[in-house]
């Protein structure tokens, strides 16, 4: 297949052709237009491994699909907070993609996980939009790395299941642009994504495919971006709306409704073909982009896959909690009684569009058994059945009786598969009943329990976890998930997960109570910022363990920090350093967090926020010194009056730590900010009159010199000043009985000042 | 002065003459038409008491007014309770009016109490609607008996005073209906306010005061408004818009702008004359309205009326707490020490627009030394000067050895006057520091520590209340405060207040925070219908003390409860009973609330709202049946969807009690609600029309009898039916490629089913 010549192209094709060109030609492919050698390609699921449909492309295929390395899902791998893993990840994807003759693999899912009970949460990275972007650049790129595309979804502000192809999400532009939409612009400016998915819901009113603000003003002209948006498969509304708002390819086909539309609104004159021309160059392009990683089809090696999957499972499993350092377990000693149906039958990957049809599957039974060979005996009992909501008073009993006998009991619990997928949102937070049952029937006849999870959002941990000496959140850990959670309890793998969303004590604490699904076609978003542990910062509320949190089998200090500044205003930047040493036996990985706090901030800012961290490895009693730049990015808050980023001058505080909150070091830093002052108007309130270096003086020496029936003015200067009389604009002052000055002397005073 | 010919005045009123009677003339009054014989009326302040301008009304004169009565402010007379004792009140200040000309009183206020940082809490009744608008309801009431006008204000969602006459409340319609317009409307359509008053802030963007929605189509057309709009003064921003949207009076005179603006406007034609001759109709009716009074002007007997402020002030004080029933204090015994300055010079009211100029002014001091006379030693020490900031460590030293040397220590603490007013709002919610050092050194020497609190918005009470034995909160209790702590102390009088509003342990615990009181201009509503105890509620958070809270010096029993529902849908009623019986041996009054609940609501809804409530006297041993009857508003939602109150079936709770979590009683009753479906159309989801009785079989057979190249049908129904799929909008469906069923199917079974 040769490259495309999109000018010529552009001038032969007709406009139904060009019109058949913005939407699919079945469920998982581009139209060809074989007249013009133009050749379809296909985008298809998903973001941590391949969905591709066995057949021809004609179905949905949620349950049919090419074998493929199944990773860890988006939370899991989040929780690694290690890009560079990510980066390796991404090229694996993207080397299956060309095995299979893919040019897009539809994701990552860089939403934010607002509500714990999104039925999604599994696929999305985190609650902070730093640590979703940096991940999510991290997997773009090394996707693209092997000239494969990808589509960062679902933009925008798609954070719920429920009612998600009509919600109108209700949101302030300030937390659009530092919450919702952030990641999707760290992502857009660094990895350069070839596409773009708009989703199904609505922002403001607005459908995100017929949202020009979204798609042409912020992510276009804003961010630069240079690629192609597809729609969610079925979110296109009116396909010559999203057309003029920017939406390029309408996916899947729609039996020829989507080009209809356009070709007639393009001949009634409500879309102007020029907007069909630049959505029809930006397809041309993608498949310009694709024609040479088609053209070259490679195999992969599955079983390096496999190990890179292992990998990606250690780093991605969470230990919240090791009471007396019962975990690592001993190599040799008393019996382990290993319960819980999900160690026999993993629960690894989420439902829906990320389904991946796995090329093996390790559980953890097996590798524990392979791992204590002949030095532990391993026992086992399911204790439950997956999808019951009943206690099985049987296998209860058995579970029961094996943790009596047993030096320690590892009990594997979790979220059933229909909990969480795509198309809906959980109810609860809380684990099964009859799992919790069975964890405190074992618990009360064995002293040294152990619990791992598989669960692909959050769920809570108290107060349960207070029975149990460890827990291991294992998230959806993908194929080799099993093997990994073995080498995690045996210490022959370091734990260094770090949880990417906080768990909170309880649901009620959740930022979206009364305001999450909504109702009536519409969610109001109502805490704003305060997503996460901004939420629970603001709230001073104690969690069962932080943004930030997870434990290591090793112990790390954190020397003296530094902070120094460079630059000033829009081109600020803070060198941060730390010395970190690890202070225990066994090497490991620390995730050093850097959280800034603008205490003094003209607007309300969270109390701190993550911008910087890095993952590094530490042999015991090494040292390294961890440095990081934070731009002035790190600094700024969207002012909505200036319509842009803005640095405001003073101290801030670098907040340097192993989490959230267990902030080790603080270094406070003095920046100088950009000048953002507004000019006065009319409109501005006396105070602001007042406090002018060149009309005050105006103001005050006609109000000293005039006579003033009002008695107002002397409520304004003097002793007599009273803030309620300050608070008025000067229009609505003037207006007054007897105020002794007009609007007349407001605005020759100010022609007088000029700007 | 002789009733005014309206219809004969319009005919005869000049443009210009028209124009001029939609302003003010000076600060206080309309614009008299002299050839016409339309004379001038005056309206001013304020809420608890007469607040009129001793000179001639060409001055806002905040200082300088003439004696009248000082009730306790709204803060203080909602914790009576009392609607009757209001009417009272409000018939009161009626009389001081017509002694002195008044056509119209300025007030009440009864904005709702959002933040406890607002500066005019104290001039505002509730957290609660219900309770807001019954009080509300019955001072208009009373103020009206008297031939006087009331202007219910500030209309509307002006619950903050930064930056007052700019912000725009960002509210949605379900919060304003629920919350933020319910007292206004209940006022409106119960007791026929002669005039409401636009706030100066903005809603959802628009000016309060240009604001057609709220000022026609809400207050005029939904709740039957029949007097007059008149503006916050300086609240117009364009004349021409505010006389569009609905706003008559343009107060006060702005020197002739306003009215300019109106010719000009009516000239050029951007505005209809005939809205100018609505509002100058409103006007004249206003006048004619007020014409009786005002010809019949009336002495008022001043002691009857401090009397009745005594009243008031007795029923408003809230006895938080009483460990070990220290209070009522004996009137014989060993010395009492009282402390603080506020015993000796009182804070009674609050600043801005509502500050009276008393007729007369009790301390508690002086009321306490006369009230024990030679039965009990009363010592007294200042302990701190009320605008310090710094403890005094003389006065503290001096306050110590009284408090040492006492039986009993009272200390009167409370904020400072410049802390709480019209025009700004707090930056804490705590007591002055200094006081609280004072407190916490009297606490230590002396175990019989009483408190008691003069503040208008809530302060903290914790840690420093778990030191003390009891807590008096008194709010503003006005000039006749003094004697009435003074009989509530020595328990001549029972309290009976309570608490109109949470006062939480923490103030990060408040639902606000981080959206109060906003920033550049706007300010979200983000809570949304979780305000106060709605809040505390949802997030099962612990509070210092709850709404509806407050002890007496006796106690009650809530005998069985009853309620019977009667009719069904937008004409049900619930009948509720229950029997208190009065258990101690003191008379006394309580309040017994009535909250309902919908826990199977199909919309969010708090978990309890208040709907009912009453006050009876008591005496020791007797027993009363209390009655209410719910209508069907007090089961109602507003749904955004029919716009419009709706009753939906199901089983509600009534639960009856002492407050909102002392909940004595519940009553479930099961109600028959409207039909709420919304008819099905193409937009519809697949699962509402696989559940509809007559598309559902028509889509159903074509699925099972067409071939269906996607495999999507086999997904919508039988085993396999996935959530995902069934909820997407038929519309989408229908084009996704292979599926059976067309556009023009649904299109024609929509057509053969109808409406």
């Amino acid at each position: 297949m040769t490259h495309l010549d999109i000018d010529r192209l552009l001038a032969e094709l007709t406009l139904p052709e060009k019109a058949a060109l913005l939407s699919g030609s079945d469920f998982w492919h581009t139209t060809p237009v074989e007249r013009l050698g133009i050749p379809a390609v296909m985008l298809t699921d998903g973001p941590h491994g391949l969905r591709k449909e066995a057949g021809d492309g004609e179905q949905l295929g949620l349950a049919n699909s090419v074998p493929a390395t199944c990773f860890p899902t988006a939370a899991a791998l989040a929780s690694t907070w290690n890009p560079e893993l990510l980066t390796g990840i991404g090229a694996a994807l993207g080397r299956e993609c060309r095995t299979e003759g893919v040019a897009v693999l539809l994701g990552p899912g860089v939403n934010m996980k607002r509500s714990p009970l999104c039925g999604r949460n599994f696929e999305y990275f985190a609650e902070d939009p730093l640590l979703a972007g940096e991940l999510g650049a991290a997997l773009v790129t090394g996707v693209q790395s092997q000239g494969v595309g990808t589509s960062v979804k679902h933009f925008a502000v798609n954070n719920q299941e429920t009612d998600r192809m009509t919600v109108s999400a209700e949101v302030d532009e300030r937390s659009l642009r530092e919450i919702y939409l952030a990641a999707f612009e760290r992502i857009v400016t660094q990895a350069r994504p070839w596409t773009v998915m708009c989703s199904y819901n609505r922002i403001n009113g607005v459908y995100a495919s017929e949202n020009r603000w979204l798609l042409t003003e912020v992510l276009r002209r804003d961010w630069g971006f240079d690629g192609l948006v597809v729609s969610d498969w079925g979110a296109v509304n009116e396909r010559d709306a999203a057309v003029s708002a920017g939406l390029d390819l309408e996916m899947p086909s729609s039996q020829g409704i989507g080009p209809r539309k356009i070709v007639e609104a393009v001949r009634s004159g409500v879309l102007d073909e020029a907007d069909v021309d630049l959505a029809v160059v930006r397809v041309l392009h993608l498949v310009n982009r694709a024609l040479p990683g088609l053209s070259d089809r490679q195999p992969y090696d599955p079983q390096a896959h496999h190990r890179l999957a292992h990998e990606a499972a250690v780093q991605s499993a969470v230990l919240l909690r090791n009471e007396g350092g019962l975990l690592p377990l001993a190599p040799t000693g008393g019996p382990v009684a290993v319960i819980g149906e999900f160690a026999r039958t993993p629960r690894y990957q989420g439902a829906g569009s990320s389904q991946v049809n796995p090329t093996r599957l390790d559980d953890a039974l097996s590798a524990l058994r392979t791992s204590f060979g002949a030095g532990r005996e391993v026992t086992f009992a399911p204790g439950y059945r997956i999808e019951s909501e009943q206690v099985d008073e049987t296998l209860l009993a058995e579970a029961v009786a094996q943790a009596r006998a047993a030096a320690v009991a590892v009990v594997f619990l979790g979220l059933p598969p229909a909990a969480e997928s795509e198309g809906y949102d959980r109810d609860t937070m809380a684990l099964p009943a009859h799992q919790v049952t069975l964890l405190e029937r074992i618990a009360e006849v064995n002293d040294n329990t152990v619990v791992v999870l598989a669960n692909g959002g959050a769920v809570l941990v108290d107060p349960w976890q207070q029975r149990v000496r460890a827990v291991l959140e294992g998230w959806l850990l993908g194929q080799a998930g099993g093997g990994a959670i073995a080498d995690l309890l045996l210490g022959r793998a370091n734990p260094s997960g770090r949880l990417a969303e906080t768990i909170p004590l309880r649901y009620a604490d959740n930022p979206t109570i009364g305001a999450f699904p909504g109702e009536h076609g519409t969610v109001r978003y109502g805490e704003g910022l305060l997503i996460g542990y901004r939420w629970y910062d603001a709230r001073e509320l104690p969690v069962a363990y932080p943004f930030g949190h997870g434990l290591s089998y090793t112990t790390f200090g954190y020397g003296e920090a530094r902070a120094t500044v460079h630059g000033a205003g829009p081109d600020v930047r803070v060198e941060v350093g730390c010395v970190i040493t690890n202070t225990g036996d066994r090497a490991g990985h620390e995730v050093v967090q850097v959280y800034v706090s603008d205490p003094h901030a003209s607007v309300y800012r969270p109390r701190q926020e993550l911008k910087g961290f890095a993952k590094v490895w530490l042999e015991p009693g090494a040292s390294t010194e961890v440095t990081m730049t934070l731009d002035a990015r790190a600094l700024s808050y969207w002012d909505t009056r200036h319509g842009r980023w803005v640095v405001e001058g003073g101290d801030f505080d670098i907040r340097i730590g192993a989490s959230s909150r267990d902030i080790r070091r603080i270094v406070t830093v003095s920046v100088t900010g950009e000048d953002l002052t507004l000019p006065v108007s009319a409109e501005s309130l006396a105070a602001q009159w007042l406090a002018d270096p060149r009309l005050g003086p105006r103001l005050s020496a006609a109000l000293a010199t005039r006579t003033d029936p009002s008695g107002l003015g002397a409520l304004l200067v003097g002793p007599d000043a009273n803030a309620m009389i300050l608070a008025i604009p000067m229009r609505r002052l003037v207006r007054f009985p007897g105020f002794p000055v007009t609007e007349e002397d407001l605005a020759h005073w100010l022609a007088e000042t000029g700007p």
